[in-house]
């Protein structure tokens, strides 16, 4: 497998950097071509770039003579051992998408990537390196971004799990990441943290049917052991309840809605409130019969608003309390 | 989309013995080459070939200044008008899978299909070139065989539906290939003939739940009508239950073994029959006490192996039945 000079150990980080500030791997444009007989042509499926950035990266590694290690594991990561002879330091997974969809790759099976990370913490300093390709219609293969990243700095809780699964007829598969280089990301955020993942990845085995009866209740106990035999300490790991919420932007947003359009009910009630005030106000204040007459027109329509502004308010305060915001109820 | 000189037209046959003949195509070995940067690399994904056989060739027809014209719809064949200026004739549709499996590609949407065939019988005529690829583990990609054929040819019924498809969720999509090269099928035969195959897509019309209730009782008789206008005469179309059987291998080699058994077990039978009957005739001729002792003795066991010998004939009576087989019960 390992072919060439080898005269380099490198990082991850001067991996990345070497691709990007020395090959400008940004900049290239590339193309896949079958070659049968005399006739050759370009192939034009995107999907195949997703599966063969790691097989480039490995021609990479061999033409600039930098060392490494492949993984015989296809099922974990990583994908090289950048220092073959410590296997649990410089690690690498090598991940592709297509640029212009969402990440479609796979982190791991839930369960599987479970039971490594307990029993190898080290696992969790796996540096994936990312492409995000693109091909156009005439079969240009472009890199517009690379990033290197941690495992929790490219995932994220679902509506129904405290992290992102392929979940097939209520059986849990695949972690899949999230969508880690949006500006604004609509609906969850990625983690903050490597130990709010791990939080997520505990309350997640307490989800999977197979986990919840076995090993789940055990399972970050063994997890803190094995990682203070590495680290010196336990991760000071929370627990999920008391974060979950700050990674749901789905209610933040519809808080933030709620409040705005029960804010802008109250303001309009108010308009209306001095409406009234005013119009019963120039009936007492009345001279002449055209003046009252004009007042008290004003009033039933001023009163006419009312009413649905009242309503309004109403349901405003109704949708607040759906989607929890306390508002402070005051007497009208 | 047509580069390069345009000097002959060749029909589908022609195109297929300049493959074969001229160009040895079972003799050539192709590859897959990712280039990106100064690193190339040899793409083993063998799924990718079957995708870009149909544009290997049209690369070919521009090499070899072979005319076409591309066709739009890739939902329906042709790929290939081999005729531009008439494109009711010399339609050619290109597929390819892996030789080392089964057939994996789609013949098309049956009701789109079903539909198409019905209006425009003359796509029945398409001529179907088929490469069988391998791709071995190093991405040395040979072609195994090359088959031209049409489309009555390379399908076959399946157990629930007259012809052989993807059906998800009870409801019918793709009409699948079978396997037409097989030295011996062991379920369900290859159609004999255009006919068959049109009572085929007939019977399935009424399978199918949106065409049961519109389109299929007067399917055929549209489709006959476009067929004489085109053709002069209509086809000569059976029933489906008329001919479904002789495509049923399954049931066939069930009967044969039936038989088979019902026959070894008679066989046996009579074979008992003669004991008995020579034992009892030892007994009547005996003697000395020594004689009919021995005799007696034989009898016995005879009798003994006798009732075995009737259990096991009425159970494989019982199994003939049950496959549709006629015994003739003649009295024992």
């Amino acid at each position: 497998m390992q072919k060439g000079r080898k005269t380099m150990r490198l990082s991850a980080q001067e991996i990345y950097d070497r691709l990007v500030n020395d090959d400008h791997i940004l900049e290239l444009e590339g193309q896949i071509k079958f070659y049968l007989g005399d006739v050759d042509i370009i192939v034009k499926q995107k999907d195949v770039v997703g599966n063969i950035m790691q097989e480039w990266l490995q021609g990479w590694l061999d033409k600039r003579g930098i060392e490494y290690a492949p993984s015989e594991n296809t099922q974990m990561p990583p994908d090289f051992f950048l220092n073959p002879d410590d296997r649990t330091r410089g690690l690498l997974e090598v991940k592709a998408f297509n640029r212009n969809g969402t990440p479609g790759f796979d982190i791991a099976d839930f369960r599987m990537y479970a039971a490594e990370i307990q029993e190898k913490p080290y696992m969790l300093d796996v540096d994936y390196l990312i492409f995000g390709y693109d091909m156009s219609d005439d079969g240009v293969v472009t890199i517009k971004d690379v990033w290197l990243k941690k495992v929790w700095q490219i995932t994220r809780r679902m509506e129904n799990y405290p992290i992102n699964l392929q979940v097939k007829d209520g059986v849990i598969h695949k972690i899949r990441p999230g969508v880690w280089y949006s500006e604004r990301a609509t609906d969850y955020a990625i983690f903050d943290s490597l130990e709010d993942f791990i939080a997520a990845i505990e309350e997640t085995t307490f989800k999977e049917p197979k986990l919840r009866d076995s090993v789940a209740s055990t399972w970050l106990a063994v997890f803190q052991k094995n990682y203070k035999a590495r680290y010196g300490a336990e991760l000071n790991v929370p627990r999920w309840n008391d974060i979950k919420d700050k990674y749901d932007l789905v209610t933040d947003k519809k808080k933030e809605k709620a409040i705005e359009y029960y804010e802008k009910c109250k303001s309009q009630k108010q308009k209306v409130d001095e409406r009234v005030l005013k119009f019963q106000q120039r009936i007492i204040e009345a001279t002449t019969d055209k003046q009252k007459a004009n007042a008290e027109e004003g009033l039933t329509r001023a009163l006419a608003t009312m009413e649905t502004a009242i309503k309004k308010l109403n349901e405003a305060k109704e949708n607040c309390r759906a989607v929890g915001v306390d508002i402070e109820e005051r007497p009208q």
